[in-house]
């Protein structure tokens, strides 16, 4: 089959690979029908992680069902289904509590597993015409037959239960308040949870002004652009002393407005100074332990001068880490279903997948109407 | 009546001031009969604060009612009562939450209010004959008449809840494995209240021996000697992966093991290391944005270098801050009552408040039988 | 003052009153601006309970403070206000846990307050030029000063914290399937509620035509008319089982499709019936352990058939109970000033309140347009 | 191998039957060491359930693991393990959401399954030598090697976790009053439950001496015996107005205290007085929409005349239903393992497989020292 192949920095290209096959009776095999690219992909990409050459990309997994082991028990050939970024078990102690983001068997050493990428374990990525997929009753979500929804469905993958979890690390209830920095994807899609759970107001902080708009229009949020005004005077004074729940939908790369300088820290510290006291912030922005490129030797291991005093004279508290895709793509569905959540609003471009060198490369360069690209491999 | 007034740097005396009296109708009068020192007198009898000479300390206060306003409707002379270190409104948005900490109304321009404590609010504290409480009805806990538990209701008025609020904070439930940093008075009743919500397995991290064989002793705690041993390693070893749950009743001045250097975060960064994925940690232990004392430039702001990239990649959580009395005060108060909660084991010594200043000077210096001292107004 | 004054069964009358005065240092005395007729005066109107004549009605009040006792520390004349019908103290066990409707302090005798009501304190009701608010810091709300969205501020008294207090005993969560049974006023807000809180689907049970198409304009509510299907079925056949959560919202004066005999728990147990497996329901119409006019003489004494056996097999769980109206009524305001909540679509008509014997009459009726009628004593 | 096997109402023997054998790849084969009798077990001994001769008894199971499957992944021949009572699969929507007592896959047509248990699904029972597992992996949880706590582990299977899981229903938190109705086996632990929970006070309400004196013993319960005093007026005199918490662990076989008459609806009406408002019931005891041998027409198909207007005045909640086993049995299991728990107590003998006739026909009977029976297939 072809698949999207990792040579080394910044090159990538369409190869053909084995087509996956059973391995254990619980895995199944999925005909990819959309796969999406993921800013996760570009750390990566740009070989700024361990990954070595070879590598098949893609966690954002959609399609149907090709084949299924004779362990399991309720998927069928020609269900359709979207799988969480999360590779998991469905029985260890974290899954049994919902943390399917870190789950302890699918990859030996390491608290939880994914498709197609470094570190997380030895799943294939998605970017392909064919995925297996490990203990595919628990990893695989039904979906209504058909196409309806593609884009909808394709965003359950990641995106959009990766912006509800940052909501639901911070609590955001009925009549918050809430910023959020960072209007990516993500950032998209936690504002955009933020209005589904009745925020009663939404601060969005970044400095593109497409991307502001699009957090205006979809979520109501206020744009805050950090190019103009400093978002925590802003905030501080539209809000009588801070939100109630702030998230961090940036991470460690954070660069200050006037140039590309990362200021790791910068998103955190702005969320102390922005929240009011007893907050809660939710971060998913992603935070390394690791860090080659880091501007200091400290952030390099993932130490970063974090405002402690003052997040603890506020009783602030915070959730971190990447999303339980499990615990809310089922509900999310539903949502998408009723026609009530149509996240698919962040989708810049559908893609063949021949053409995914090319996206990549437009997508790092960051060039407009790639900001959030979905790959067809039937194209 | 007489009162400790702080006089400067390591300088107190019990001195004649005017008695209190009631200023708005809801104001009560209480005549103290038990008052602690608390570990956070020592910032301001150090010197280490912005507080001025005249100020009366005491902020761990219970007695009975001398007096009571005409606004208050519950309250009655002759009731026994213990009122939480913090002064709270009761109507705010942050007081009708519980968190009685960061109330809005009792210190114009900061979110939380106390007795006797610089900063906090214009409360004269109760290291003294008499005090008064504002906002009487809320701010005073009933108590059996009597002097049964005497020591055990004073500490319903600080540490008790403190340690408590360490493991809400951090969520200790039934069967968690927990570790606790700070064999202190706080870190005691941390671990104690632990043990009460059902810790399975408690670790205490001390470096003094009779702090950990009191915790061994009163919560069933494993001791973990820092000066002997590696306390993450320890922890890792001991439970395959790290504790469920983290406290830190320890804070900004944290000393390493060798010598009386302060390692600012050095125990926010050892519970990144000895918590497992998805684990919570409650922090309790003192961390402020101010620090002249402090041994960099950035610590004196409060910005310490936290293991921010581990924090988040193993999914972690936290919450801090002062605690919410009010919130635990009551149920603890019937645990003392069942007979099921005597934490007054970790009072060490009762004293006319005549010796006071004696005290401070033996407390300062750890000096044994100092570690928990009971002033009494009336001996 | 003129006031609502109840004289017996299906008798009330405007009259001169004593005017209101502070009687406690913790008082204010508000100006009525708007004040509501609500569902439940009708019980004392039509004689069903041992209401008093003499007694004034109201307990849906917003209006202006006109002056406060010396103990009111945060109010001011001139404030904006709504005061949620429950009378409470704000300092008792409930009222620190949140459950202001369980007040201990106000009402000898019996947990809850309220303002004219039987059995409900010795507090006069607004249906009137003045009330007067105990614990006033407490007991009223402030609103943006001006009169945008009296009609809105009005709902926050009861109903539309009511509604949303059903949604928070079931546990609506974003993604929910939701029945509400009952589209009167507090129905219409239930349904509200739980779309505001993210419910995928919403199921509205009535047989009156212009209050399902209410609850599926606002509310985007699937109707169904009893009187034409049967609902269980209905809700069974359009969500494979069943919804996710259940609302009560008519009590035990429900009544039959096809005539007016009244089976007090068919609600119940059609709830019961239209719920899924491990489903929660939320009950906030009203039931009585004592019923005169009762069809039974166990109903008469509030002990009703209710389906025990399939609730338990099912694993259902319920909460019950009157709103404690100050857990949601600040972030239900916040809701309506940000323009993201407009309950006053509930309302129906606006009268002088020396109308308000004949709209009595007329709501008793279930006269068209007299569903939510709000009174002006100003005009 | 040999089983228990059920021939007609009151006649079970031990019979020769077909060994099991791995039918699904997810599949484990277990050699039963201990399987305790179940008050449950009762009701399809006394031939009050539609139970088939031929069906094997036993849901309480614990061995040691002799077979797996191939597409079993966690799971080791050699493992010492025990098996919750329901059988579920772990990627439904309710096993996602921990409810694995409802699960929708293992037993078509209802929500949840069962080992042993007439309409439980097609799963043999293990008061036998060898039990299969399906979807063994989620169904079976590890225990250290060895024979240590072989009676406290075995209690995992069923009993511990179901008076947990009251005492969960019921929100017991630390300083709650409790009272638990019923002093049973599952009483007992739900007593015993609610001490590990930090509960201040626990009263314990039953007939029997014995059981009275092992909760008061075991869990420092006050007992209530209700042949003598009026459960319901003796909580209220001793708590000042009711019980924070209240448990049902007797069901709808109550019984009064002279006679041997069941009143179906006994102990939830008694739930209702004895609890005070704001309260919440935890109801684990057994009800049935269908009993044929119940004492009115209406409870022959589960109505009963349960108190809805006094429960709904008091703003009571309950929750309901069977245990989710796998909700609670790895945090009790640690607490078993740490010493801080040993449920073994309940454990009045342990008997020969070969005897297990004997043993129903007595624990029927209420013989002393056949409250909780394990039976040992090896012996």
């Amino acid at each position: 089959m072809r698949a999207l192949v990792y040579n080394g920095a910044y090159d990538v290209s369409v190869e053909e690979v084995d087509d996956p096959a059973i391995e254990a009776p619980t895995d199944a095999i999925v005909r990819i029908t959309s796969t999406a690219i993921c800013g996760s992909d570009l750390h990566m990409y740009e070989g700024r992680t361990g990954a070595e050459p070879g590598i098949v990309f893609g966690h954002e997994n959609m399609g149907v069902v090709e084949a299924v082991g004779d362990g399991v028990a309720d998927l069928s050939v020609g269900d359709r289904v979207v799988m969480p970024f999360n590779v998991a078990c469905g029985f260890c102690k974290n899954c049994e509590d919902g943390k399917t983001g870190f789950c302890l068997t699918v990859n030996e050493g390491f608290a939880g597993g994914a498709y197609g990428y470094v570190s997380m374990g030895p799943y294939r990525g998605g970017q392909a015409e064919y995925l297996r997929v490990p203990f595919a009753d628990f990893n695989a979500l039904r979906l209504p037959a058909g196409d309806d929804h593609e884009h909808d469905f394709a965003m359950l993958a990641d995106i959009f239960p990766t912006g509800y979890h940052a909501t639901e690390l911070a609590d955001v209830s009925p009549g918050d308040t809430v910023a959020v920095y960072g209007a990516g994807p993500v950032g998209q899609m936690a504002a955009y949870s933020a209005m589904l759970r009745g925020a009663s107001q939404i601060f969005m902080v970044d400095k593109v002004a497409e991307r502001l708009a699009m957090a205006e229009e979809h979520s109501g949020a206020v744009p805050v652009d950090f190019g103009r005004v400093d978002p925590v005077e802003f905030i501080l004074d539209a809000t009588d002393g801070g939100t109630d729940k702030g998230i961090d939908a940036v991470g460690y790369q954070a660069q200050t407005g006037e140039d590309t300088d990362e200021v790791p820290a910068m998103v955190l510290n702005n969320l102390v100074g922005s929240t009011r006291a007893t907050g809660r912030l939710g971060v998913v922005g992603l935070y390394v332990p690791s860090d080659p490129g880091a501007p200091t030797e400290e952030a390099a291991e993932g130490r970063l001068l974090f405002e402690v005093g003052s997040f603890f004279e506020k009783g602030l508290s915070m959730g971190t880490g990447q999303a339980d895709v499990k615990s809310y793509n089922r509900e999310l569905r539903d949502l998408i279903v009723a026609g009530r959540a149509t996240p698919s609003f962040v989708v810049s471009k559908r893609v063949p997948l021949a053409e995914a060198p090319d996206a990549y490369e437009r997508f790092d360069k960051r060039e407009e109407g790639y900001t959030k690209v979905v790959l067809d491999p039937a194209a």
